[in-house]
């Protein structure tokens, strides 16, 4: 019981997913590691839903950094309840529910290197755990609407989707937003479109995934199976201009066609979600329609913070996917390395 | 019949209402007047609806330039249908609908004090007429899903609004908006704001039209007759935080409210709706809370197609509150000088 | 000796300049007070030199903030040389020569309310001693181009007149700027401008002022005694356009002039120096001209570093007006209330 | 005599140089061109002075575009005097020295892809001519203390070189900006960052033009021919962080390097200056610094102004490395082929 827990206030030890000596999904370890108290400022959560992200298998199948320290708690998307805090915390109390930032230590301001090294299942040990401590700084409330498994959703997702198209490209309404699949991203990308009242065109290679995204408020679809020069076809949809926004995913062949579908002076937000692909590129077409091309990579904590506002505000509700339980996390995990999602993949943690 | 006028495609006299001789609504005279043919590069248009500005009633009585040129056609907002085009014209077709922008001469960049020689029923003749001859320029293609009357509704205060909410500063979703009042310029940025996914909290006097305005999506309504001290309330709504935009249209006595509510880095967009009031300022909220009073006048031809195009995807509709008769055209500008109406006070010219 | 003090690292008590039970130069007591030893992300500074604001004079006087709390030290901008680090401290050690930022709690990102109680010399004791105890994030390194008194100047003025200019109105070569009055800073809105491109209007009531402008690079000088109309002066200067950037440091009766004296969608950089004068204001200038008029507070420690980085590279050089001792301070104040100064009045600590 | 062509204000023929049939510096042909007299809105210049720059080589070679209209003039910048004006013609009278808009169709605003047709020496027809007529909106005076082969340095690199830094990348003092080559584009880029206050890193292959461009201000040079791995010495220089601002002229295999120079969050503007390379590129630096590509292509006509103003505040003189007469006009493209220059190369035409 979640009184009970606040009452009590401990909690010794936790069941965490880690990468330990070898790497890939099967040699993950699930293990009983110790939790210290919080210390002055921190805080101890006890994790109720994780929700994972392409980046957790590059963690998983050591293409993220080779010098991962081990072992290492993997995920870095999680929701749950606060159990006890330390004597210098003032913004939060036991029972409280909470969500965690991606970059724990990136308040705000300008990007610095270092700052991977604060990162939730990477830099740091992440959530796919029972229970964590975290430094207050890290931790946001987590808005009444939502349960613990739409909240864990957003850490990275959600704020990349944010970051690629408020802050960066200030987007608008009646712009044309160009979407790039119907992967964790792409889904929140598409809710804060039309949030903004911005126009949105998906690509999928799934008439199904089209349909369910139209469902979600996309204006318009296009099979890219059907139609390889997708292009052309955004192009035409937007009476010759091209998009306004592109939310580029950076998987193989798409970003040439990208460049070829965003207007004059338009934004392409290139995300990082697949491996490092390198792809030739053509830098021409950047020039001559003097394209800026933003790289994303999550946010601050400031800019979080203001995110879960404007999705407590429009009471959005984050798409989930598929839940599964902690006891299917590897299965959990090759269901999103098969793609068959849309939204977002969710570990419940009881 | 439009398709009979589009044929014809003449035009040889309008009817006018003007400022001649003297200033006040007493002395308006409703004229018949030449129109001319198009030059190469222009249009002619029958004008269908017009919509009424307070900026109409400085002009007509004898506020807003006292070097006005005489006699004058008065109102800036317009829609109607093209009846004939200059052989250098290539936007537009006999039968088009249309609305005509305020600025005629700013078509993008910079502003520069000389366009305001540029302005319908200002610097130029303007739009309270049956017909009206324009550059192609200043023409932009009216959204099939609006009336000839909605249409009418959009140059002045929606864009006005707009400049307001979207170019300056960068309206996004989860933003509190703060509205004074509820005229034209208020309700089009009540559906811009929304529009966005921000929160709004609108002031009245009325608690009818705070309640009408609740029914357009506003979140809160603050009636300052029965709360003075509005801007605490402002406060106690946002955390404490105060409104991140503050649409403020310049009536006495609101300013410094305006700056006791809006949060720290917010702005203050201050609109030209009454006559040139002088109040009393006390600068150091301004620099204190780092805040930021934007000044707007309307916008250039860019930003109105641009407005026009979020408009045309969103389906917005305009708010109009009341429609008179060319005939009545006093009691139409009475009845705006009352201070009655919500949203628009439309002019039909048959 | 510097050697000396980084070896022994201790220094158990200060002597300081306070405000303690009255207000006013004359009530002002100087004191020996202890200096606590570092904590572990603490350092100990022996202070040099600390320049002298305006705000202080507000602050001894009582009318900054009724209740601020006494007894409290005076002045915010020093530097000094490190004595003695924490054991967490990793970015100074003993003998680094180090200022101290304003606002020691606004790091980057969104201003708060809250970070007034940060400021030194008025939510915390100031820095008119010879030695304090800051947090590390608070300090910055010295460049090695400056001497204390020089790197004393920095804090307040140096960086509001920064603040006012480079990330707020993205200043450029050749903008026309124009700068009210030459204490501390205008000067160095004047050297910041300059180190810009652009070209620098001044404002003075004495033309041995604005010679010795001149000779820091000041364009054009206007006595505003010889021309009370200077705003007409403004728009000769720059081809009836007028400034694209105003520095309106807000003494009585400026304001409107600068409002007349700015370009349409110019920037008037509002700064605290003088007390809260409330002075009626029209706002239809504001509007018609599309002005902003930006509230400017000081900044973040992230401006301040980028700030002095900048200063570094271009090894620009503060103007001191004058150095006092210790035991002037009274005649040091009293010489800033007087107006006398061009630049900025300094306090050596020896 | 300038005085008696003003007088007689007739231009009949002129010299002009076109690429004809064929394609190639050889297949260029000089011919005798009729100049009309100028319509009610257009200006006659008898052009003084041309320079040149890349992209009319790949103009004259055939890769600029497959579709050229022949015969075409060559080249876009250009200075020279007006001889006659039309009769609605305000802003030029006989006598004024005048430089002339790459994009003499780009106003202000956004940029749309139909303002190619309105390029010089592309689009329409260009200016290595003796006179030409062009619309008043695309000419700009010249300031007075430049030569017409100063001039004629201006139109395509120095704005290049303008928009990289100046609107898009708002460089400012302390800024590290890294230019890659001693080109038109590259040394207008490193007077302009001087001109903010900015430090330049400077790549070249030639120890001589390293040397030359620190004369001009250059803060640090690095010869690539002997540190290969130059992105490490950018980050040596700049204390592990990186550039603030690259200018990438896109020559074959800097992109990569360019991405590993520059800081998180800073910008990369890429020019177009060699023909359309295609190259690998790993988009994952891109996405993992949050940098911006930002595609640059000369600029509108109201930027050309504003930089022309600064130019004329600042005194700043083009570096001119060689100057040709006409009758050379082939051995000058061959000179600007062979890559040997520093600055600009021009043609004088008496």
């Amino acid at each position: 019981m979640a009184a009970d827990v606040a009452v009590s206030g401990r909690v010794d030890t936790a069941e965490a997913v880690r990468v330990t000596s070898g790497f890939g999904i099967d040699h993950l370890t699930r293990d009983v590691v110790a939790v210290p108290a919080p210390g002055p400022d921190e805080v101890l959560v006890r994790l109720k839903a994780v929700s994972l992200n392409y980046r957790d298998l590059l963690v998983i199948n050591g293409l993220y950094n080779p010098d991962l320290s081990r072992p290492l708690v993997v995920a870095s998307d999680a929701a749950g309840e606060v159990v006890a805090v330390g004597p210098a915390v003032t913004a939060f109390k036991p029972g409280d529910r909470v969500t965690a930032a991606f970059f724990q230590g990136w308040p705000s301001g300008r990007f610095e290197r270092r700052f991977f090294d604060s990162t939730l299942g990477g830099g740091l040990d992440g959530v796919l755990a029972t229970a964590r401590v975290f430094p207050q700084q890290g931790l946001v409330p987590l808005p009444a609407h939502l349960s613990y498994e739409e909240g864990a959703a957003l850490p990275c997702a959600a704020l990349t989707a944010w970051h690629a198209l408020v802050p960066t490209a200030h987007v608008k309404s009646g712009d044309n937003v160009l979407l790039i699949g119907t992967g964790g991203v792409s889904i929140f990308a598409l809710q804060f479109a039309k949030m903004h009242g911005a126009r949105v065109i998906i690509l999928s290679s799934s008439d199904a995934k089209l349909s369910r995204a139209k469902s979600l408020g996309a204006d318009e679809g296009i099979n890219y199976r059907n139609t390889p020069e997708w292009d052309r076809e955004v192009l035409a949809l937007t009476g010759g201009t091209g998009a306004d926004i592109v939310v580029e995913v950076g998987g193989a062949g798409t970003f040439a066609r990208s460049l070829a579908a965003v207007r004059p002076q338009g934004q392409v937000s290139v995300i990082g979600g697949l491996s490092g692909v390198i792809e030739p590129l053509n830098i021409v077409p950047i020039l001559q329609g003097l394209v800026r091309v933003q790289g994303i990579n999550v946010g601050p904590i400031e800019m979080f913070r203001q995110m879960i506002h404007a999705i407590s505000i429009n009471r959005l509700k984050p798409v989930i996917d598929r839940v599964f339980e902690l006891g299917q996390y590897r299965e959990a995990l090759r269901y999103l390395e098969s793609g068959q999602h849309f939204g977002k993949v969710v570990v419940t943690l009881g």
